[in-house]
């Protein structure tokens, strides 16, 4: 495949690990480089990323600065967030549903420049390289991919330093050294891992944290929140209307405030090993809460327990990096037509590091909770307390006749 | 199915509504009432409940309290927290785990006294009649059963006060006027509905909980705890060896300091209705959580994701009645075959309302996790980066062929 | 709920146990009876159910006869075909299938006449009251409901005969004994049960069958037949395009010609009890086989294991009666996302008894099976043996893992 | 991994592949080589294998022939039998179940003479070498596995042969030119794909099966056997009891003479592509059938509908290559808690190319089913036709809320 690379589109984030790819593939492939730069909301500066690729050979027109907040959050948060998606019980997959976004600017970049390849900075052993990698395919059958960290032999920090160093590449300081742990962001969550994370019995160090204030440094007095949602995706916080990546940038000051979803985890990833990482989604735990609290009054059991059949199967597919296939695409089906109605609104507390839904409500259009129908005393026949001894009975039949048959 | 009721065996609390049954069914059906009251960790003395029982005419006899915690937390709450079940993704089914024993041993009394039938105080709209009923029927299928509040019509409080006092039946003074909610409880939980609880938008009032501080009235410093387990069950806390009731109990004691466990659910219940309930399980979430935490270094991943997709079939069944049913064996008979190496220690932080994983270790017999395999740097071909391209390119097979024929 | 009947629609097939239903609602509810008789392809005529109607004292205006049969089979038969439904391995759902556009038609008609009730002739301890009453409450909420078998006292065939007899309904000459079995047909099938049928170790005897020529009977030569599809409905048949009845009724003659289709089954019924029963879906039978011949070639393997997945959920909720239901709705939506490329053309054989796929294709549009990939000799790189070996490494890893630890 | 090969244990058929591959393995390697031939009823002579290794230089002692018959079918074929596992709807698994136990004996084999590797003949492309690297993988994580397919540059056919005549070995007439298609047998299947069944659309040449009888030249007569199970397992047909092997050759008989078990399929491999193969599985057909036929009488509606359920994923982990992982077992465990009372006999009708079930019984303490409870006449309590309206009416209660909300 390493022949006949002509043109490469690039994740680049500016980095120097992003770097030294960029310089290896000319080097390597004697090919030219176009750079593909994403605001996801990461919270970095991306001009200097523009700089760096200029420093190093790339044409203007060569380099893609892309601000994918609201696509990012509108069209891969959301959906996802409908799904009240959790990997292993925990995750809410804050890494995993960028790389599909990333994947698909990338491949639509190289349609536009003429690229035959593109190539990306996820390690060999990490869950990435997959995402990005089947998201190319999908998405371009033919298209030729470079994973750098699968072909150098840049594999320690040492000779990546090296090569930098060889290559003018400028070196951060603080990259100098080894790195305490690695890092990866965007406005949905940054997670860390590696290093000082390594052994699963040691807590987390405080300063791996840079979303979310330390729970023991939270305000002492709660704050509540609204947040509105419409169909099943959030439109309002305390009643002020904002766009998707607004809205989930709002609850990340909530949440960083008070401390909220920070997220100790070992995991399984999908190429085979456990690794222990460091979650924080401020926003996203929030969210996350907030739209369970109104599908427990808009949405129907039945619709709501099919749901949480197929959740943990389409948070393996986001995970794995299925993204963009039919199945991911079936299921998505399946829980969209589920979110008509589920509009209203969801009052939260925010304390010390954790978010408690403290009440909900919706329009009569929206509402399935009904007050009369649950009271203990006399009622006018929307519900006969008769009709539960026919209902028992015949749940019970089958377990009768076992019975009888076992005794 | 009135007729011919010889001797009942009534599941009686000793409280106001089980004594105004106790009587009605001695009165109604002519007949012998056997009590049973079950020590399940409730909090409360039951030695009242046998007084109650002689003066309402009850024999010494057919008198029956039982200490069940054990049995309880080892045999019906331990196995369901091994399939880390939640109901609609927040519950941990306090009350519904509690019903099945209960119908147990009022079946079992039943064959050891010659009653024929059985009876409980549940109401006509809610679960438990189904939990109960659904036990009795599979445990004895030719039981009878009378369920007062489906048939009586003592249907308003009111009318229930009027009955007691008619009866000479001891009404404490809290219970004259209207209760302001309604509560069950045992070791695992406390649960509360009814009246302030009937609007989902107001929050719940402090005065409702009775097994949690307030997370802003617990203490300022976070309190570190272990929990050690051997496969799946928990077996120590702070490295003290505890029997199930007793560590269920030191647990509940941690939760209750730091305002751990508390929930506020707008839920679908098996008959039909939504309903708003607040729960308090605070050792439960504490054990929950902490039984996530050694998983995740100990059960592969094959393992880990069918258990997660089968939970939430698992937890509906527990929730609508079905414990002693084929299918809950048969997933039971599945997780339980997971567990075998699920052995090791977590270590949790305690904090203002919530619980936190720290840190989580197993010994070499039961630890899958390993940083030798994760580490970035070079490492001696436990696993080889090159592989990843062969694994992703198959993985991509399907997807790519797609992408052909799609374009 | 009996009181205050003003005005039923009546399921009415014309027959000896709806006209009796019919003068029986009259008599006892003292209500206009309007009726309604759907032509879903069950082979009878319908005419004498209007004169019937009419002797009876129904209103001319009051009496709808439908042609049913394109809708049933475009938006009830198809839908599910998609999906591949077989309840309890082997059953196609043939009657299931039809109730809930009775019911569906039942309340548009109420609401066209303004009557405020609905009846059915179903037993009640059968599937079908369940299937027509949850149709009818999912469509109107507030529609009353009478079931006269569950009401009634003409429990035996000799009082029910009597009450014909004494209120002048015709009784055709093979009702007036006992009746070996009892039948529901429509152009999907026919099913027969009780009476000669109900020792499930008893062959059913040859009489029952009516749709379809005993196997032996069958011709000696096979017969070969295609079947094209457009998006996953089938659409032509030996290249001739037909309406969505016209074509399942042309698939009825083959299969009848050739003994096809038909089960002899003992199922559980969602009331809780096991039957026997025996079913002819000659048409059915083939189209299912078909179905999944032509998804071999054009369904993507994800989305054909989801389906496959999801399939028995599906068909439990038709069978059960949940066809209006948000759960089905969302099934079936990601059911009905996978079926944009499920066109093309599959060829069978039909033979004493039986169908085979043997042959299927699409065009390149639609076609994912591709015999250059799967060739055993040299190809052109569109699949690397050498990466089968890092697909397995990694599948292999955690594997790898596990043994390593429980060694 | 080729470096440092000492010994390697090769799965040897003495066809002229696997004779190539010996020869090729002591060549490329030069390494001693220990031959395994399995019995698995594939119906060939063992002996010349024997023959054939000694001529190539492996030592008598490296030379392993054991007959695994009845080891296959009562620990691989039945477990997979109770849970009536179906792959894609109509695969019944006959390859993939027979290579764990091949990748087993090879494990064994290697830890009995001292080798470090083993080897399989099976080809890059296909599900086999997954099945067996993830055999030996999971039973050995430290084994050193060879694929020549994958490694040598023997592609062609005529490059195999080449080898073949310059290495002295024995070249079958028949294997002279293109096989027209590439087999595989065992007790329960044989398997053919390639060249003349690589159009999907041409139907598989009559000459392509070796196992049943072409439909057309069974018998005019049906015939009727029965089949005895015991806890899930078939134990004796026509009364007769027999062991394992014994029992599935006997069906072998009944299903080849009557052309039972034929399939033309085309599959979706986990390697990613499409393959179109043709299977004949005759005794494994009727008995698959059967099965289903005791179940349906033994076997409650809710073990029997999660069996159903987790059908699917089974049979998927089976074709994968996973029958060693922890998910299979942990579903296996569910199946095998199911089957206590799968006792019982079926009665099968056998003719021209299908079988039929035509009656099933069980005594009582297996036995279900009750004629009783499903007659439509008078009966004495067991079941009341009132309970299902309060059955209905609770079923229906969250429809009619959804219905109110929703006009």
């Amino acid at each position: 495949m390493a022949n006949g690379v002509n043109r490469v589109v690039l994740a680049f984030s500016g980095g120097l690990d992003t770097s030294v790819i960029l310089k290896w593939l000319q080097q390597t492939y004697d090919c030219e480089v176009v750079t593909f730069t994403a605001d996801l909301g990461q919270g970095e500066e991306l001009e200097p990323a523009r700089q760096k690729a200029l420093l190093m050979g790339v044409k203007p027109e060569h380099i893609f600065i892309d601000d994918l907040r609201d696509e990012f959050v509108r069209d891969y948060v959301f959906p996802m967030m409908r799904a009240n998606a959790v990997y292993e019980g925990q995750y809410l997959l804050g890494t995993s549903i960028a790389r599909p976004l990333i994947a698909k600017r990338q491949i639509e970049i190289a349609r536009q420049v003429g690229a035959d390849t593109v190539s990306h900075g996820a390690t060999g052993k990490g869950n990435d390289q997959v995402r990005f990698e089947l998201g190319y395919y999908a998405l371009n059958p033919d298209i030729k991919v470079i994973a750098p960290w699968r072909e150098w032999d840049l594999t320690s920090r040492t000779r990546l330093i090296e090569f930098a160093e060889q290559h003018q590449i400028p070196i951060p300081r603080d990259k100098r050294g080894e790195a305490p742990f690695s890092t990866d962001a965007n406005l949905l969550h940054t997670s860390s891992e590696g290093k000082v994370l390594e052994d699963p019995w040691e807590e987390v160090p405080d300063y791996v944290y840079s979303r979310t204030v330390n729970p023991e440094d939270a305000p002492d007095t709660p704050e509540y929140i609204t947040i509105d949602f419409e169909r099943g995706d959030p439109v309002a916080v305390n009643g002020e209307h904002l766009g998707p990546a607004d809205l989930l940038a709002k609850l990340n000051d909530f949440g960083r405030t008070h401390g909220i979803g920070r997220l100790d985890l070992v995991e399984n990833r999908f190429v085979g090993m456990k690794s222990r990482g460091m979650y924080e989604t401020p926003g996203g735990t929030i969210l996350h809460l907030a739209h369970r609290g109104i599908e427990q009054l808009t949405l129907d059991r039945g619709a709501a327990h099919i749901k949480d059949q197929l959740m943990p199967r389409y948070a393996e597919l986001i995970y794995n990096g299925f993204w963009f296939s039919p199945e991911r695409e079936m299921l998505q089906a399946a829980i969209d037509s589920s979110q008509r109605s589920v509009t209203g609104t969801v009052r939260l507390k925010l304390y010390k590091g954790a978010a408690h839904i403290v009440g909900r409500k919706a329009d009569v259009k929206h509402n399935l909770y009904s007050a009369d129908i649950v009271t203990f005393e006399d009622d006018q026949g929307a519900y006969d307390q008769r009709d539960a001894e026919g209902f028992i009975k015949l749940n019970a039949l089958r377990l009768r006749l076992l019975g009888r048959r076992d005794r």
